[in-house]
């Protein structure tokens, strides 16, 4: 693999009225950065600055921001602009507008491209800014503004955040391993499934889940039947949804948050007979993002992370495709040499 | 197609404490009739007698029966026993019973082969067996057992039912005209999809459609995109999600209600960025059948069918096949000659 490094410091916009200037100090490594680093969704401009999982220090606020102040310890994620006038954006739920703006690679309203986290600072609209709550290591708040949200939002939009749940989380990267730990926050009964038995140990003991299945042991799975309330669904590369849907309960669902690029299969019965439903779900919103935050400081829930200085950033990457990092890489942009 | 065909006189258990002995007087015929004549899910035993949308005169009732007496009109649908103790039974879903027994090509809890209403009578438990409500004609009741429960049951259990919602219908046979029926009489704004423009005049004229979309016509699939509060997808063949997906709103749900042995496809992004629910649903609770037949009474609904004998049966199945029916072959069981 080529990696596409920039390290440059990115010219920012003025800051505006609804903006925030803020001074990045960790940004996460999301397996999208990836996709999107070599192109292999197709839409990739260069050069491009990736990073969306951005905590920083507030520098400067336009005239019409209220909420963040100089010296606050804020957080952006994946997007950091909507349409606001859509069915999705009226109803607080701005990741689906259809007129979006990610982080970066994507066009501004000013007409210019957005650059991500690794990169000396952000100017960012204050709609897409979340404070950091008070007490939290800000280098693990960093996967909580996506791998974090990816998982919490659907539990909460789909009436699945009550204690007392059994739940499956399927793949144990970034985005699951937040899975396990905001599941198990929620009081929830957590099973992580497998395609091996080799992280058990980390699963059951590192993360606190509460059972772990192999998905090729018959016996196990078949136990397993009818036992789930809803499944994850983090892995994002294909792979047959027949075994995970015979361990739903009756109305359980199968809850995919990895973009494939190739069909995935399924038979009807295996959805009628039980009511399941396969759905899926993108980040989350704002206010999600927020409830969530509140939610981790509340719960003491935080990422397992690998901080790393920008100079090793090339190796995360090669790491992260071998899914060879306990849980999520975080670079200490503030403390890296930017400068090329 | 070879057609099993058996009009002889079953012989029917005698009328125990808990059970209904019903005359039948009229009898449905449905697609999964057919798969299970020609043994297609492999699971089929003859002698059998089919036909699971039977409508009745109540001749006997057992000790322990108060909510029927003999004269009653009733009908009896799909199932004829459950285990009464698992959790969709106490939930009142039995339809989900993993041990559910279905009216004919099962066994019954005495041991022996259940028959379905292609027969002079049958004698069912009281559980099973539901009231016609005084004025609907008896000969248009027998389809809302299984097609009519079939619709009305994921409407009201994902909280479908309120006026106003967009509804798609996907297939125009059985199951899909009282999809067109219920949906309308619930007030919904409802569209029929469909491959080819064959249908265009009976769904808007004769079942009172408001939109008819052919599939393949892009410019209006576009135009229409994004419109869908939810679609009862009722084709029982292999067809592809997509372009069923893109027309459903974000929280849209695409509910399946035919069974298809070979896998369905989709993309992940296309559920993901939207919220959208791959779903489906199997019939219906009797609580809902009773609901259903109350709402179809109370709305004027009834189904179109079209009334025959049982000597022409072997050419309705042939025709049904074809899909040539406007929308169910009703046979008139007790005005038939059953005697070989």
């Amino acid at each position: 693999m080529q990696i596409f490094l920039f390290q440059c410091v990115i010219d920012c916009r003025n800051t505006g009225a609804e903006d925030v200037y803020i001074k990045v100090l960790y940004c996460g490594i999301c397996h999208t950065d990836i996709h999107q680093i070599k192109n292999d969704l197709g839409m990739s401009n260069y050069p491009m600055v990736p990073g969306h999982e951005v905590v920083g220090e507030v520098k400067e606020v336009g005239s019409e921001v209220s909420n963040f102040k100089v010296g606050d310890k804020v957080g952006v994620g994946v997007l950091v602009g909507c349409c606001r006038n859509c069915r999705p954006c009226e109803a607080d739920v701005e990741q689906y507008c259809n007129k979006k703006i990610w982080s970066y690679n994507d066009v501004y309203t000013d007409g210019k491209p957005t650059q991500g986290g690794f990169a000396e600072s952000m100017v960012v609209d204050q709609k897409f800014v979340v404070k950091i709550p008070d007490g939290m290591a800000l280098e693990q708040a960093a996967p909580l503004l996506c791998a974090g949200v990816t998982v919490f939002s659907p539990l909460s939009h789909f009436g699945l955040k009550q204690s007392g749940l059994r739940g499956g989380i399927l793949g144990l990267g970034g985005v699951g391993h937040m899975g396990v730990l905001i599941a198990k926050a929620m009081g929830h009964h957590v099973t992580v499934i497998s395609s091996s038995d080799k992280k058990r140990v980390e699963a059951m003991e590192h993360l606190g889940a509460d059972q772990y299945l192999v998905s090729s042991d018959a016996t196990r799975m078949q136990e397993a039947a009818d036992s789930l309330d809803y499944i994850i669904d983090t892995v994002p590369a294909n792979h047959p949804l027949e075994p995970y849907l015979s361990l739903l309960k009756l109305d359980g669902k199968l809850i995919l948050t990895g973009v494939i690029n190739t069909p995935m299969q399924f038979l009807t019965p295996m959805v009628m007979l039980g009511r399941k439903a396969i759905t899926g779900s993108f980040i989350g919103s704002m206010k999600e993002t927020k409830e969530m935050l509140e939610f981790c400081r509340e719960k003491g829930v935080t990422s397992m992370i690998e901080v790393i200085k920008m100079d090793y950033v090339n190796k995360a990457f090669e790491r992260l495709e071998k899914n060879d990092v306990r849980y999520r890489f975080v670079v200490d942009v503030a403390g890296s040499k930017l400068d090329p």
